[in-house]
């Protein structure tokens, strides 16, 4: 089922020599590989963005790749190391802690198994205790990604349930009322990505023109509130105006045209952060 | 023509999934492209730039590649998305922003067509209005470069003249005197690249060891004025010392040897930066 | 030999265009090559950075593999452009200004060449004189990796023992007490890595759990000094917590688990910041 593609996440940036080490041990194994990057900027320890990431993204891969995600603060801890079979028959090699929990719950994950030390963890590295993307992860996903294991080769399954899980922030709609949670950063543009859907934010009925009341609070703490226009795109206001838009995740975002509103209004993300559109 | 090289463009970064969401779109279309990268580190929205660094690289890349560049602050407006086939037998696929006025003007463009989104458009994703970069242009630049569908069926053709173009600065060459813009900094080493080209700067007769006087403006704000030594390479003066040299482009270009000429002086770039080459 | 493996380092950043034209020279050479990067983020001008990394991941790629790495300070002078061949069966292509350090000692070189720029400098270029990383190295790696030339036809053999070497700061390894440099940064985490080796530091018997004396001094200035413990990995001590542990590349390193040690106490790198353990 492995397609050849092997795509590689971590917060280890590009600065200095961990990504590449990763690279070569994946060629290594298979030289033919094709090998990709999902992103290596994730915030240092940040599961939850890991998790996000990947489900941004994975979609729009091939059926059949094999993704690498290392956000792994719990190294060398006894935290499970394990590879899930999503639905959509794609591959994902990770620290078990957290990082599946978006693609879990939005994706589906059909199995997952344990990736056995024994076998599949390179030669001489039994000593090695703070770099397991190199010596496990990315060696394991090359391994899968050129088909040299199968999916059963890679240890023992686990229960799909057992897998750990971030909590999430439910959406709650009401009469005339959304309320959501600011999930993610567009980071470049600094527009808000929210947990609100399409289907959820259309209950509301809205057109495009129309103008809703935004409310976002830090916590208890009211941080912004005031009226922005419903819009297709940037470009349906004005530079500089702030714009409800569903993003091309298709959930709702918030943005300033050619400005950035995560810094305009000093927004944060996360689940204690958290927004209202109300209909006026 | 197509060689099966697709390189891709942004000022989308790295640090999120938008780049990667654009190479699995590729890789969808046609499992075998070589998926490459000029930068995504474009400043936001900064259609000159986006444009100034096509013209840098493109010529370095075999014939028939193909380069897709996104730097679309009009994204859902009524910009047009074309594919541009330069005279140097290599496409580009990009809004028709300006993006296209530094290949216009140095290489040439042959022939251009509008991307039809009934055919080139990944599907369902027609209420998608924020990310042509992966619905539109990878998609299109990774059909193209697989040979997948061939440039006259991108959609129909365009006028040449029509493309929209950036104002450009013209150098002006008096008898003891060139004058020019600055149109980018080699980012990494702070040196100013200028509008002025060898044969342009040769004009005054220049001999290695020659000292020359530098003025720079900011619209009518005198910013630097001093003599600076021209040279064959940075290793000509003293670490510390500025330095006159042709650049990797063969454009007169300004450095101080490892230090940084434009934090040293606070220069920008772009046409109210303007600079005048004196003989003494 | 060759692998048709090639692998750039450089201090260009990735925010211009220079890194995509050196891809493109060397698949203009060889459209087949895999192409890969171990960094382009070496702090400007820092050989000891560009030698440290080529020693820290050459040894996870594949026995021929050719490495471009270039931080040329000097370029356009009289430096000469070499190719080394390792112990390692694999290939060098740099400037001969340091860069060779760290894998000459730890590594070992079996032959040095001399590029020769009659042969192996691209075509139409012998006016460009500040951008040998596009118009040598890139190419005659290329070339190299692709088998289109053999090592012998790089240039004229020179002698390894006149490669030029950065001074380093030997190990001192006393009864309860061992000495040496913080050589690097793991720059996203802040951790420091020393010059200790794994086998220097077993000589004072650790086990896991024992706490140490650390002492940092820049210069003779003291900087940091407490009592440390040693651990198998970051999750042996609470967030927050220094540990000292062996790294990814069997040295003694020094880390706060999920924080930075570097930031933390104003830690920098090179010969002049050096530290000592001592046993309690």
């Amino acid at each position: 089922m492995s397609n050849q593609l092997l795509v590689l996440q971590s917060d280890f940036g590009l600065v200095d020599g961990a990504v590449s080490a990763m690279i070569g041990v994946a060629l290594q194994e298979a030289p033919n590989l094709g090998v990709h990057h999902l992103t290596h900027e994730i915030t240092p320890y940040n599961i939850f963005e890991a998790s996000y990431r990947l489900f941004q993204t994975i979609e729009y891969w091939p059926k059949g790749t094999t993704f690498v995600s290392v956000v792994d603060p719990g190294v060398g801890s006894d935290r499970k190391s394990v590879v899930a079979l999503t639905n959509a028959d794609q591959y994902i090699v990770t620290p078990d802690n957290g990082t599946l929990s978006y693609i879990k719950k939005h994706v589906g994950i059909k199995a997952v198994r344990e990736i056995s030390e024994v076998k599949n963890r390179r030669e001489n590295t039994e000593l090695s205790y703070t770099f397991h993307g190199r010596d496990v992860y990315a060696f394991t996903g090359a391994k899968l990604a050129s088909g040299h294991i199968s999916f059963e080769e890679v240890g023992p399954e686990l229960s799909v349930d057992a897998i750990v899980e971030l909590p999430v922030v439910e959406t709650l709609v009401e009469e005339d009322l959304v309320k959501g949670a600011i999930d993610i950063l567009d980071v470049r543009f600094g527009s808000l990505w929210t947990s609100i859907t399409r289907e959820e934010f259309y209950r509301l009925d809205p057109e495009f023109g129309d103008r809703f009341e935004v409310t976002i609070y830090n916590n208890d703490m009211l941080v912004y509130q005031n009226q922005v226009t419903y819009g297709k795109s940037f470009a349906d206001v004005r530079i500089g105006q702030p714009i409800l838009y569903i993003n091309s995740l298709y959930r709702l975002g918030l943005a300033i045209n050619q400005g950035s509103f995560a810094k305009a209004y000093n927004v944060g993300v996360g689940p204690q952060w958290h927004l209202e559109i109300k209909k006026i």
